[in-house]
């Protein structure tokens, strides 16, 4: 499989990890969204990130979905999120999802961080360990890990590793971030690939600034190939007319922590997975907030016909 | 003045504080602004809220925005947001605030506090140091605040202080919060009234989960006003319309720390106040941002006129 | 082996994991530290704790730890950090160490935690995936996880799960919270031990408030031995003679971070690891540092002469 | 009165409020306790700094006490602190301290501020605000503040803002960032004074590796006079051995929370103020906390008897 590139663009779904209700591992079900996934138009996909379920995945657990997804995935790049408290894990899971054909690994920071020189080096500590053949996606998503990435550590990390060549964006906000890193390569810096993240909740806006597509696991992936698609294509209003059908779930699954059950309620709604069941210490929707996403589900289906 | 009570309800706009282009207070797009919010249908109106930019104002001129808006707001109940580090200052203000013909106090609890017996050992420390005849609404805001209060917590407050007749929501995810609240209360605990926050962005929800209404600031408040009725009027079909025509930009300015700017540029292009400028430390926003703003606001208009 | 209970009392030395410059485990200084433990009079052992850059071991490297330790350890207990962001990998490394022979595991709380709830939740959830049979050690370290467990919280704790036998105490300011806990067990609430932390500092006062002992892992253990030991005779001013005398280390030794460096660098010059070398992202101390780590050796030395 | 400049330094000490038993300034204690800190050696004074409780005070009674302060302390420099959430507020009572006659104003961080860029920003702004003629104290103090200053932002703001003259230094650990900017100016950069906080628990070391003494509040600020002296005259030896003396009790006053009703307790103890009281949120010492200090009081006056 070919390795990730700066050059990457389009939608790269962050994939679920299916259970069934004990908490096993429901392989079936890991193929089935695999397909669908690819089907709905995917360009790559992310396994093991937060919304993956990682931290709560064993060792052997984590290697043998790494193995099961690129294999599924015919061809299509895979990102792994190896993001771990230490650098030995962190390595141990990267090298052999290289190994096993990934097409890079993402590394979010650990919370401890906070000066941008603490920033810096921390992922110029773990290009090294991973060595320089290993495309590196840099997550930044201070909300969920409280490590603010500055422009001037991003410049520099970008400056410092050539192996960081996609950055996963979901800080919030973070339009003006997006601009600020488009005008700092027009004036020199190396041009790296940008994925946005939080669900899509502005990828409109963000692809206008000047992202790549989206890298993020909304239950309706086709919005972000059409949105994108759209707004490559300079259709606009075309692409606002279908992310709004889509916004009111949209922000409804973005609610922290809560946004997960979520979309898992709705990739079974849909028949990609075969239960909606977390992993602990996860919990599934209550009754009354399922009747409001099947609520919101079907006011979007009606309104998708509506704008055709 | 009426006191606020247990059985207040409607919409309650957190109020913007205009300055001019030096940071000096703007009286007349004070008592412009004031006037607006009431004719948009506002029930009542919040004053020196984190969104009003209360701590950059000295004391005094805290005092005079609390007289200029309560003799301006013709008996509509006016809430004073009277959060501050020290118990000194809070009461200093609360006291002068209810003087002057406030309905209530407004109370966040500061960040430094943890445990479910911090806070509510704070707030019956507050609620004593004012008295028993001040109306206290209790702010749950976690984002900002940074802290976290239990189902446990909250009603252990509402056990032990009378005083506390409101909560102003705007804890995320906080929908099943508002279910749990008022399932103690159909098991015995005494009632309070729930306004939301959050930029209105689960309003419709929010109304069905219980909720009395809003308490927020999003800078077209006939969206809260018509959501409000629709929905207390069995109109849930007609509350999601109008939300979802609205829902665009409300997800644009409930941006932290840049949602102020979002809000206070569309009051300005709305007319009503003279300028979008913040008091430093704040800024407005960037000409990329403002356009982008503009275009979701005429986007808005027309799907306003779709829908009637 | 037989397993830890509420009776455990004593010192257990928080062991480091000694490791060569290339940051490859060092086996040899392994057995050696832990003889050296024992030798100084040690009760029990803890391994891989914070101070044991668990975080930075794979998988398979933890458990061979557990494994040499326990081995070496020739009966004395030995408590395993299991702590992890998933219940998988807790419940994985926890039961592998009991069948290995540990003595119990230790928990510390996942920092994503706030309220009382949500803490008493959590420690559920371990205990019910561990089962009955394994004693487990609840690590109260707000400073480093910034979970702040109230003594309610606490309490629900001890009463919910009957496997939780001993608090790691090392809460700051935490000599309260002892009292306040040795009260409600006067009160009838159900009796763990409780074994204190943070380096040794408030060992005297802790043992008069009503502690079983010290789990910490300061580089001269004989300390904490015989400052227990003199708090149990009833020698209180010669406890106090013998821990002023190391007082200016343990404060040198609890800076956070930093502290672990320190440690090992004792240790090293000790005699009782090979090198004081970290496992990245740690790093050893620079030259001005251990100068001055070295004088205060020299310093505890003439003082604990005088002493005698 | 002269203004501070990069030349301070020695003792300067961060005074305590006295309250009495209802919370109300007593003016008599503060004049007293003024005296008294002067007598011991101070070589200046620090008012409204966090342990002198300045969040609970009202403007007016904040604007009393500097007042006083200055009055009283006729003619030795007095530095207020200014730490306020909103711009106007702090350039409100930093103008006036200054009109009153104060050396100079202290600056901590509001503890929103993450990355360099917004700490160097936000002081550049600070200093805008107060002007050129207003000497600037910088309070570093992360555990407190949340705001960690790394070297790089630390070094721009002393290139950006001719007006900080002096580093409040209380990171912790501390140690290498003193030296490491004491090396930055011997290469070039602007010289500023650093007195060093927390408690004085690193003094002697803090003046090893340059500090030019001690602005920090320890109940006995001769042993920050005489530390410091000794290590400025070379005697070394003597310096630490003053200092473990007072370690025990300067160790239990550094707790966090806890610490300033340690303090003020001692002071009581001494005569200084006529009540241990801090005003509400703050509690006082329980009977067996009290019990506790003295008795490190009365081992600790052993101790300075017996090295003379």
């Amino acid at each position: 499989m070919s390795k990730l590139t700066e050059a990457a663009n389009g939608v790269y779904v962050i994939s679920v990890t299916p259970f069934d209700e004990t908490g096993a591992i429901d392989w079936d079900s890991l193929d089935r969204v695999t397909d669908r996934y690819l089907e709905a138009g995917a360009d790559g996909l992310t396994i093991l990130g937060m919304m993956g379920e990682a931290p709560k995945m064993t060792a052997d657990e984590a290697a043998e979905i790494v193995a099961r997804v690129i294999a599924r995935a015919g061809g299509v790049p895979v990102v792994v999120g190896v993001s771990a408290p230490g650098l030995a894990a962190l390595k141990g899971l990267g090298l052999k999802a290289m190994d096993t054909g990934a097409a890079g690994v993402m590394v979010a920071p650990p919370g401890s961080l906070r000066t941008d020189a603490q920033i810096r080096g921390y992922y110029a500590m773990v290009c090294e360990a991973l060595g320089r053949d290993v495309p590196v996606v840099l997550q930044d998503f201070p909300l969920v890990t409280g490590v603010q990435i500055s422009d001037e550590a991003l410049g520099a990390i970008i400056d410092d590793c050539p192996s960081v060549v996609m950055l996963k964006h979901e800080d919030w906000p973070g339009l003006a971030k997006i601009s600020r890193l488009r005008a700092a390569e027009a004036g020199g810096r190396r041009h790296i690939s940008v994925l946005c993240g939080n669900g899509g909740s502005f990828l409109p806006e963000e692809m206008a600034r000047g992202a790549d597509g989206a890298m993020t696991g909304f239950a309706y992936p086709e919005m972000m190939v059409e949105v994108v698609r759209a707004m490559n294509a300079g259709e606009t209003a075309r692409a606002h007319d279908v992310f709004d059908a889509y916004l009111p779930l949209i922000r409804y699954e973005t609610q922290p922590g809560l946004g997960l059950a979520v979309r898992k309620h709705a990739l079974w709604r849909r028949g990609w997975i075969a239960s909606p069941a977390l992993r602990k210490p996860g919990a599934g929707l209550d009754r009354e907030t399922a009747a409001e996403v099947d609520r919101l589900i079907d006011r979007q289906a009606r309104r998708l016909e509506e704008i055709g």
